[in-house]
């Protein structure tokens, strides 16, 4: 390894004392015109860079900004962990900082990792996702007064500092989708009760059907877990039902089950785009090449990464933003599955 | 932020000096039984935990490992970079490291990044993933004499530590299977002769055909960017060929692009998996879910993962590993797409 320029090596090339060097470099001593510039001279021919961790302790931060998520099962992968890393990175260089992403061992909402990266002072604040009911991380941040942003809320009035994407007006912009499609027993393939992110969006569709004067039927929503395998078996079950009792359109709360369901109807050889609707959510990076192309709804990532740093990084230098509850629109994307 | 307990409060409440605190901790001084006893009960009491910042600047290492990727388009996610990232968080902090992602400008060969963190001390290693032929980021970091381990090869004997997959082995155990159910006529579906890993793998697919006494036919092998556009058109065009000219079989270099070949099968109504079989590579998650589900060829990435970890740390830590170029057989993944 090269070795680093020091300090000294500095000083004594340009004649002058460490503490001078330090003090001119850090902009708090003046000296005469002809040695500042006989230290710059010396710090370009050296080739001088102020070493990070030097810095860091002086000022006591670190400039890193913790960051840890789910890993997804092998044969699943996380659609948008590659633009949100992206998006955060970008935004954190922009401000002289860096992500330092970490590992848990359990579960995603333990907090010894949260407190062992505080205490060894690793990081200056966190970023978290996959926010949940009473999320025992957040809990413990505010405890501790520790500074940190949410990609995701836990209440409609909580209070911490979020971006989050609006799930409700996702699910509005389906359901009116379908409506103008003439659709009027719309489905619903949901997730459990415990899960915010769940409830919000199928809210968005509930209240659509009320404002068009459709009576929520209670045969028509499904909750299990957002995967394949649900959304197969609960759409199986709609199309074997006898006309009347069938829906002809089935909002998915995300792209995986709505898969599910597109293959369900393959397997009833119902035509799904033609006979039956089917919607998803998150337009994840296989909605295009299913077949037919899925319908679904897209989440502004590359936004959600760069404002969830940029509110944590003005909170850490003492300017927050007035703002600190941002919900951002998704956008619908229409293709031939509904 | 809660204020963090200093060494100075662990040697008022010990009753000794901060030198003899801070000896005793780095395990540098005998004091008597009871002075160190009283030392560790200061220690428990105020919860002390010694500052990274102040660690790393004394050893002179940041216990940061750099990595940096190449994003893909919005409308494409990466299918391993969870798994790749996680398996290498997961190692690094098994040894006491983290992982520092960064980003760069304008794409993933330009070294700047790599200068600016080995000048500011931020990185003691890197880990280079996307390796191509004459990789500038390698001859950098080569000529700068710093530690890095690649995952990925650049040539057959290269001088650098890499953990790879075997892509030629991949592409063997692909033909061999569709040799095996009868296929005679095989096309692969490529990519541009200056990619070393398109060149590896198709080498693979060639080889196998020469043992079993098949020429090669350069009417079906046609080369592109891996995407559904190529995968499409080059399979539409040998689909339209007379039958004695069309190929009953499509490799592809990758998932995106075999995608591509079952749209266009589908489009002139020949049953893939029964009429053609087409096989991709990488096994994505999408894999199983398109129509028919396709036959893939599955990386160990979580090995990968680990490995190029616990290789660079051994070189950070001057016990490296015997071997320092790791070839990883890959595992054939077969669907109804064959």
């Amino acid at each position: 390894m090269p070795k680093r320029a020091t300090l000294k090596q500095v000083a004594s090339q340009a004649r002058v004392s460490y503490q001078t060097v330090s003090k001119v470099l850090h902009g708090k001593r003046q000296v005469s015109k002809e040695t500042e510039a006989r230290i710059w001279d010396a710090v370009r021919a050296l080739g001088y860079y102020p070493d990070a961790k030097a810095q860091n302790l002086r000022t006591q931060c670190s400039r890193m900004i913790g960051y840890s998520w789910a890993p997804l099962p092998p044969d699943q992968s996380n659609p948008i962990l590659d633009h949100f890393l992206q998006s955060m990175m970008h935004a954190a260089e922009r401000a002289g900082y860096h992500l330092l992403p970490f590992a848990h061992q359990d579960n995603l909402y333990e907090i010894e990792p949260y407190r062992e990266l505080i205490q060894t002072g690793h990081v200056d604040g966190f970023i978290l996702s996959s926010i949940i009911y009473d999320d025992p991380r957040i809990a413990f941040l505010q405890e501790q007064n520790f500074p940190f942003v949410a990609f995701g809320r836990s209440d409609p009035n909580c209070g911490f500092p979020y971006v989050d994407v609006d799930g409700n007006a996702g699910m509005r912009l389906v359901t009116r989708h379908l409506l103008s499609r003439g659709h009027r027993k719309i489905a619903a393939l949901a997730w459990s009760e415990t899960s915010r992110v769940g409830q919000d969006r199928l809210q968005g569709y509930l209240d659509t059907l009320e404002q068009a004067g459709i009576p929520p039927n209670a045969a028509w929503i499904a909750r299990g877990e957002g995967n394949f395998a649900f959304g197969r078996q609960a759409t199986l079950n709609w199309l074997d039902c006898p006309t009347p009792e069938r829906p002809t359109a089935i909002v998915a709360l995300d792209d995986l089950t709505a898969i599910g369901a597109l293959q369900a109807a393959r397997e009833r050889g119902v035509r799904a785009g033609v006979d039956v609707a089917i919607t998803g959510f998150d337009d994840t990076p296989m909605a295009p090449y299913v077949t037919p192309p899925l319908t679904s709804v897209r989440q502004p990532i590359g936004e959600i990464g760069r404002r969830v740093v940029d509110m944590l990084i003005g909170i850490l230098e003492g300017t927050p933003s007035i703002d600190s509850h941002v919900l951002l629109e998704p956008e619908l994307v229409i293709r031939d599955s509904s």
